[in-house]
């Protein structure tokens, strides 16, 4: 896309351009409302060159716009802390509400390529880099992001003379980085890695805009007239997102029918095997720690089904320092405004560390689908999207189990009967426990398809038996011990 | 409190206490409905020396608890990354919602006895440091937060016995840093540090527990007691807290009733100053990023004044990956259920960035104060808690800028007024603003308390005469190139 580039073909007239521009930056103070109304959410990314004006370029995109609107983040190369998490975790903590237009001065663009030209990423690496930035940006059309992608484009004579235009002044010298010098230099090689990942990255639901940088006034009606018909477009229909299909390394789970629920412990090995684990749970996740492995483990099961008691059990026998558990609730405003994904990425532990999800991304597929919270679009996409990203945490290095806390219909009704019955349990069952038990049937034809369909060698189900909750307790801490031991 | 420590002076049989530390962990466990009930929001501050036993002792107390209930952090020091903020914000950031517990393995006194003995905080730093602390402790306790403080001593032999003991497996060797060793080997000094500190801190609102940490199972028995009566006296009564009566620099401010509103600006003066100003604002920002100095501008006025428009022009004339401006709407739950300055906190910029609120913390003594969303006790006591909010900000060296954007009652009507009459304006004016135009006087008057208790010569507040905008805005700009002049 730039390696036959033209400069200087945009010929038009600077005062005219001027005009339009401010005509342009009024029309897109115009698109404020129906953007809101469309609840459309926009991240404008703005890459290109050092010294090219992307700086600029944001600060004449917003100056009609209402601050309450959008953002500006400027993002830069991640923090020796940032890097304790997967690559897309700050991008994906980054991303609007709702309604609201994200600026971004560089992004996992820039991060990409100058690791690309540092050969911190190897050619497999790197593959697997726009791999996931694939999936992120595809992940973000299909749950009806705009994503509008900017690169602005300068000669290598161009920067060169604004590199030392910038230093020749104390106070913006310091805006010329080790990286702009080098890019300079290095502009050719530079140019490649650049079209290299601009080909690569140039998604129908997400084309990038080559924008001439040459001159300010002409680049920056360039960039509101490409941005005003990407959010005209997108206010008149959002792109349809083709999902290729994927085949997954899927492990054969039972449907929950054939699972056999007679698995049982008594006190007395259950007490000893209790000991036993948290023991070498300590001793692991010591090991863990200096390892700077992270761990997830979610948590999903029926109503009464022992999960609560599970839980406590296991992190009960970690160090708290290293190990949280999250309890997912209904979405805040916040996490409901974006995509669906958003409050789990967010929330992932870093190196070393674990992250016990009480419930999770799951409820997508469960209680999302059957009440009607998304579409069908959405939870039929979901089973793939969760795979990618859960692919992109094991790919990152963190151990990722799921566990399915199960009992069957008879004894839920005992257990909520001795809910109800038992003052000090009576806060535990409520209305909304009896009308889900009613949909039992309907419940567990989701989620056999969700095990079936998530059952992944890299992050695997585990069904805990709870009939007898502390059989299932142990079993749980083993599978986490024998994890572990794996993976160290 | 350490010096004349006797340690082993616990001789309870081993045990019997582990016995009632069982039942302590459900007495705990049975205190957290009624600490959710109570909306008692709890911080237990575990500090102590190295290898003293504090994540054992945390560990031991949350046994029994419902994760849903707690949260474990360990503060560690400061990042570069944090150091870019004023001391108290990664602390504020960490409290509790209410009805929730936090625990903390090491907070703010292990970062600050530390950079004492490294003598990284001078004499006079170090005093400064403890005045934010008594403020941050005093305004958290004030607001109803219980800080439960612990400190767990052990002697210089248990010390290097445990430290060696760690130092023997590879998987807990990491465990040991290097400050547990400098510790160890200047354990007179480190304690003599100590010691100053807990007695520094030894507030009646948030008293000292020094435990015994040579028997763990005493120790956490001790540490469960304290925690227990803690909480429990706290559900019966939360204690008064008593604001010392302060004397701020404080500034003399007109009433507004006397502020003179006939300040004009014809339109070409206009369009020179706002080329001017803009400019010597671009040049100012960049000095400001290359000398690290972060701004904070909180705009507050009468609806309808022109705050929207003000904001707009200022925010446009700086570099928008350096400048932010914040519209402060009402709080969120998570916001509701904590600190009311928590929000504010957690939203400061760092060094070399500009957070312009639109609207800010003042809302406590405005609108919360006359709508009766605080009690009469919490705004009379937020003049203080404000002055010494902004003290910490400009202590840390912030520049902070406060405008009233002013204008009268009739102008407000014609505009009121106007916005009804003109269709693409109407989204702007609702019966709220048609309410609290009714409550005008009240209004002013809490203003005129406001402005002249808070008028402080470090974060001074600016009236802009908004009857003419265009005045409003150059005031605006040319305060704030003033003050950065100072400031640079």
């Amino acid at each position: 896309m730039l390696k036959n580039w033209i400069f200087g073909a945009d010929q038009r007239d600077v005062h005219a351009c001027r005009e339009l521009l401010k005509e342009r930056r009024a029309a897109l103070a115009a698109l404020q409302q129906p953007i809101k109304e469309a609840k459309l959410p926009v991240i404008v990314l703005v890459e290109g060159w050092g010294a090219a004006g992307k700086g600029s370029i944001i600060q004449s995109l917003i100056r009609e716009l209402d601050p309450r609107f959008f953002k500006v983040r400027s993002v830069g190369m991640p923090t020796g802390e940032e890097r304790r998490w997967p690559f897309l975790k700050r991008h994906f903590e980054t991303i609007p509400e709702e309604g609201k237009i994200l600026f971004l001065d560089s992004g996992w663009m820039d991060e990409t390529v100058r690791e690309r030209l540092r050969r911190d990423l190897s050619d497999q690496e790197y593959a697997r880099r726009l791999e996931s930035i694939r999936v992120f940006e595809r992940q973000l059309a299909a749950g009806g992001y705009l994503l509008v992608k900017i690169f602005l484009h300068i000669s290598q004579d161009t920067q060169s003379k604004r590199l030392e235009k910038l230093l020749e002044d104390k106070d913006t010298a310091w805006r010329v980085g080790e990286n702009d010098r080098r890019q300079n230099k290095n502009y050719d090689t530079s140019l490649e890695a650049m079209d290299e990942y601009l080909t690569a990255t140039d998604f129908p639901f997400a084309p990038w805009k080559v924008i001439d940088g040459t001159d300010a006034v002409r680049s920056q009606l360039a960039a509101a007239d490409w941005l005003y018909d990407q959010i005209t477009a997108a206010l008149k229909a959002r792109p349809h997102v083709e999902q290729p299909p994927r085949a997954w390394p899927l492990e054969p789970i039972p449907l929950l029918g054939a699972v056999k629920l007679d698995k049982t412990m008594d006190e007395e090995d259950y007490r000893k095997a209790l000991k036993r684990c948290r023991k070498k749970l300590a001793k692991l996740h010591n090991e863990l720690y200096r390892k700077q492995v992270p761990v997830v483990i979610a948590y999903e099961g029926w109503d009464a089904a022992g999960k609560g008691g599970n839980i406590k059990r296991l992190a009960s026998a970690l160090d708290p320092r290293g190990c949280e558990v999250l309890p997912i609730a209904s979405p805040t405003p916040d996490e409901l405004h974006r995509q669906y994904l958003w409050r789990f990425w967010t929330r992932l532990p870093k190196t070393g560390h674990i992250a016990i999800f009480d419930r999770s991304w799951y409820g997508r597929v469960m209680v999302e689908r059957l009440e009607g919270f998304c579409t069908e679009d959405d939870w039929k996409r979901a089973y793939d999207e969760i795979n990618e990203f859960e692919r992109e945490l094991t790919d990152a290095g963190m151990v990722v189990l799921k566990f399915w806390v199960h009992i069957d219909k008879d004894v839920q009704l005992e257990r909520f009967q001795d809910r109800e019955n038992t003052p000090e349990k009576r806060w535990k069952i409520t209305d909304e426990d009896w009308r889900n038990r009613e949909k039992w049937d309907a419940y567990e034809g989701a989620i056999d398809e969700m095990l079936q369909k998530t059952n992944t060698r890299n992050a695997p189900w585990i069904i805990l038996e709870s009939v007898d909750k502390r059989y299932a307790r142990i079993k749980a801490m083993e599978t986490v011990i024998h994890a572990l031991e794996e993976a160290l």
